[in-house]
């Protein structure tokens, strides 16, 4: 109640917070140099690909209003504009699914009536559109932001499940259609015969999962054992790009008496055509909206704001984690505000909203930190090394490197914890003598010390959406991608977002049988799993499971499946109000929890844990199975033979931000 | 020299061992009851489906002269001979690849020759296994068994790799000619038509990639932590013939517009056939061979009876691998003598001859010893809970189970090394009292104690041999398989062979550069890495590599291409003469250990081992990658808080047979 009688103090605090830094955003993105292009590039690139799917998807379900062009011209506008004037730089912004969605289901009403349909549809949803922007900004002036803390996991969770199932979903609805001829085209040209069609759609297969497999093996290239740093930083970063384009290059692999349609390649008029233009008339046929109709679409206005405002602030949220050690304050109320402006804008001009994006924006956020890291350390390694040159001794050594250190903070700082570790191992070598192991190594010790410092600032967001403006007009080579490809960037999306899911990973724990749990263990894995009973982690997950079920069950509905976000508005209160009674309180704060708590796997030290006797029968033909090479040979297992390996091992510290920034 | 002077002292000794156990051998084997059939089907579909892909690959190479009916009736014939009269009835006999190959060196010198041509081409096949039983013969009389232990792991592993370079040829040339017309055939015919060929060529593709991938992933099935260990048991060990029926079912959801001949399936001849029972006319066809082909003939058989001698003692010796404790005698000289035999049958009834194959010997043995430990275990199990029933003293107890072990060893030892283990951990248990942590809990004491013991019998491979003989009736089914799924599984038996070949390691270990080595020994690893230094492995490696290339490049000649045994030949002395003078004799010893020598991995304690610059940049980026989540969330680390897990982890002691064994 607060909130409501206290209207506009969120948005001032933000507006008063942001503006002081404002010039210093700039400042220190610019004096990064082309440092800067590294994050910008990794995000351009995380940020365009999936805003070009969505584009394919909602061409195939608007029949073609609104395509590629459009959601890509609505992702740079909104970048541009909250880069510029945003309150939080980090945040990403882009069109999402839940928008794709939304326009869907305001198409599927709008084609159907006959008032509206096809042509009048984008005038409706820039109505659409006004009403949501008229709830924001109320949300934005009565202090809603406050409430984003009761935004938990089981929700967030929860919804992230939905959007990987309907991305599964779209690719499997896209790899159908490749065996099937296109609504509204003509059956009887050469490519849509059935041997040619049944040709499309085996390669519809191949492409997709050809893509799937080689993203997913990309993404996990900072492991691997092969190859320099630079090659495996590469392919890390930008192999999922580079493998889009790769089977891009192989679709035209294709033997030349195959008809030019096969493989489907991406639709999209080109922006300079006339479809595209048509855009500059949608103010003009608002007007021609029944009124009716105009009331009616505040019922979807509801939906969009409330789910906009969730993703927008969860998104914004996860980009300025505690553990980041972000210096300059957050704006929930103003980004809010801002949100329906833009939202705004982009009804009235007939593009899809963009809002905050996720994985997109705590990628930013520390695609920023790793750079912050290289920076400082550079200066702080040379003034150290510059320091021993001189024959100073440990406490100098250390003051001149504190003395850098604060100097790049730019915010006066006595003695900060982080550096309290760095300082006793620099003291510790000074008081055994020079000659001892512990001598100080610049290098070493300091990058093992040095807490995360994220390069706050506006230059890698303005760049990364000028870029997006850009690909605009490199829609001619942006249609050359065959839909196939698209398709299997669903499903690596999908994939690719599970891990992590704690709600993804209590659902698999359900598969694991009790005597087979002691493998979870020997791995890194979620703090529930030691600390809740294993009856509350299945009565939990089952909860959120059936819940699932019931939000996935509402999208299938025609019309009505509009109101999906309900059942995510409704889980938030039953959060607060109904599952306290039903679960001890300290279990369910492990099981919702806020952060990822995770505990490290213990190695495996017997297999004898489990008492029931299949499983130690099971664990005699693992064993076997260990110890054996595919040849057949049996191993000799041995222990480590080098000592000063785990003398090294013993002395230096594991590097845990956490700790450090707690 | 001594060899020579006395002739058939081997074989004599080896009858002599070997006549000695022979009741015994059947004996043991039918008293496992039903317990022998997993063994038994675990070994006929890991022997079977290779037979069946070489004997479509024979039939592609000899124009049909050879097919499947041929390999699966030799593998049945000579494994029935063995399992009755061989000497070590844990050897499996089957068509093997270099069979194969010479049988295609031996056509396309043949038919091309006007005096043979493709109709003698059975009938001089039939001289050469004449000239290689000859000379197997005379290896057997003149103990060249003795010599195998200077077929070292350099040689033999060279080898493995070889055929798993052919085996990825043949999936590759498969594939490939998925796309084409097949030799001779009516290319008016529906399914020859451009789009059909092609659509052919995509399934293929389809089909072999998703055999390997799903076969692989089955292997690792005992590793999962999902599902019941009945079913992951089950997959692992039949996953294999699992896919291929799977894919195979797949194939049949080919759209019924599509002509039937898409995709190709396997093409053999049925047993009953006028085609197959030309066989019997190979005898007669013998004496119309020209005199100068007979002694031409000599040439291969030279090559084939090295390459039988090499694999078939080489297979003998894996499957009785010092580790797996095998009692009974083995009898090299003897199972050459009667590899002869085999070969001077098969080749007068036109059958390609089968030898010894690797790795499904020593898998035999590794399933053999599985069952006897479930078996034993069961007994002493039993046998220690009646003790503890009537209140048995702790030493009573450990008595009563010794007695069992004892008579199940049938060979009277006073105290086994193996269970002075065990008789520790009953003893201290009733040290402390009832009461203690310690209390003897027979099922969870007794199987980390029990050392292997392998089933030694001919029952399973009699058995076994029968399935296959059974399969070749079972040739109409056959027929159904997929070609392109054929091929997935000789690029799926190359891919598996990999892992535990040291050549594969070495020489994926020369891509990782030095910086980055800490990550091969933070996981287990062969013991070479850590003992000998990376400028001797490299060196030994790139030798090894050369001498491959030219292994290899021989295969690809034409006509001499038969003559690609002797490099292997004169490896074996250019290791015992060259390269202990080039390589420090402790590194070579360790480079080309006879046994697979292995350290377990070390933790990571600490990440900045490396004191390159770029290494440890390297490190903040992959450190940040781990703590983070797909969604983005950066991961708060702790320890276990189980302290009780960790009591119990000391108490219990790791299980290690090769400990117990030596």
């Amino acid at each position: 109640m607060e909130n409501i009688k206290s209207p506009f103090r969120g948005i001032a605090n933000d507006v008063r917070g942001r503006v002081s830094c404002y010039k210093e955003d700039w400042i220190s993105g610019i004096s990064s140099g082309f440092g800067i292009l590294a994050p910008t590039t990794y995000i351009f690139f995380a940020s365009a690909l999936p805003v070009v799917a969505f584009g394919e998807q909602l061409s195939r379900d608007t029949d073609g209003s609104l395509s590629t062009v459009e959601t890509l011209a609505s992702t740079a506008l909104c970048g541009i504009i909250h880069s510029i004037v945003g309150g939080q730089p980090l945040l990403i912004l882009g069109v999402a699914e839940p928008t794709v969605i939304m326009y869907t289901y305001l198409y599927n009403f709008a084609k159907d009536r006959e008032d509206l349909g096809q042509k009048l549809y984008l005038a409706w949803a820039g109505w659409v559109c006004v009403w949501t922007a008229l709830m924001l900004f109320l949300l934005a002036v009565f202090n809603a932001g406050d409430l984003i803390n009761r935004f938990t996991r089981i929700a967030g969770e929860l919804f992230g499940m939905l959007i990987a199932v309907l991305f599964i979903q779209q690719a499997i609805k896209g790899m159908v259609t490749e065996f099937k001829i296109p609504k509204d085209e003509d059956s009887n040209l050469d490519k849509y015969q059935f041997q040619w069609l049944y040709a499309n759609g085996l390669l519809g297969i191949i492409f997709t999962f050809g893509l799937v497999y080689t993203a997913l093996k990309s993404r996990k290239a900072r492991f691997w054992w092969y190859g320099t740093g630079w090659l495996r930083s590469f392919v890390a970063d930008y192999g999922v790009p580079l493998m889009v384009v790769v089977w891009t290059a192989l679709s035209f692999s294709v033997p030349s008496k195959v008809p030019s349609g096969v493989p489907r390649r991406l639709f999209s008029p080109l922006p300079w055509e006339s479809g595209s233009l048509e855009h500059w008339s949608v103010m003009k046929d608002m007007g021609k909206v029944p009124l009716a109709y105009i009331f009616a679409a505040f019922i979807p206005a509801v939906m969009i704001a409330g789910l906009y405002f969730f993703d927008h602030s969860v998104a914004s949220q996860l980009a300025q984690q505690k553990e980041f050690n972000l210096k300059k304050p957050s704006a929930y109320h103003y980004d809010i505000l801002l949100l329906g402006f833009m939202t705004l804008l982009c009804g009235l001009i007939g593009l899809p909203p963009s809002n905050g994006v996720l994985p997109q924006s705590p990628m930013h956020t520390k695609s920023l930190a790793v750079l912050k890291r290289q920076f400082m350390k550079k200066k702080m390694v040379k003034s150290a090394k510059e320091s021993i040159k001189q024959n100073a001794s440990n406490s100098e050594i250390y003051g001149k490197m504190q003395a850098v250190f604060i100097e790049m903070e730019s915010s006066p700082v006595v003695s900060p914890p982080e550096l309290e570790d760095l300082k006793e191992v620099i003291m510790k070598g000074e008081k055994e003598g020079q000659k001892s192991k512990e001598k100080f190594d610049p290098e070493k010790h300091i990058d093992a010390y040095l807490p995360v410092r994220v390069n706050e600032q506006r230059v890698s967001n303005l760049l990364q959406s000028l870029l997006v403006a850009a690909s605009v007009c490199a829609m001619p080579a942006i249609k050359l991608i065959p839909t196939s490809v698209l398709w299997g960037y669903f499903a690596y999306m999908a994939i690719d977002s599970l891990p992590g899911n704690q709600f993804w990973e209590r659902m698999l724990l359900l598969f694991i049988t009790p005597g087979r749990q002691y493998k979870v263990l020997e791995k890194d894995h979620a703090s529930f799993v030691e600390l809740v009973p294993y009856k509350y982690i299945v009565i939990f997950t089952l909860f959120q499971f059936v819940y699932f079920l019931v939000c996935y069950g509402v999208t299938w509905i025609p019309v009505a499946g509009i109101l999906f976000p309900v059942p995510f508005f409704l889980l938030i209160s039953i959060r607060q109000h109904i599952l306290p009674k039903l679960f001890p309180p300290h279990h369910l704060q492990e099981l919702d929890a806020a952060e990822y708590d995770e505990i490290s796997g213990a190695p495996r030290r017997s297999l004898s844990l489990s008492f029931r006797e299949e499983e130690l029968e099971m664990c005699d033909a693992e064993i076997l199975d260990e110890l054996t090479t595919s040849r057949g040979e049996l191993k000799v297992r041995n222990v480590s033979f080098s000592e000063e390996r785990h003398g090294l091992v013993r002395h230096l510290r594991t590097l845990s931000f956490c700790d450090q920034a707690r």
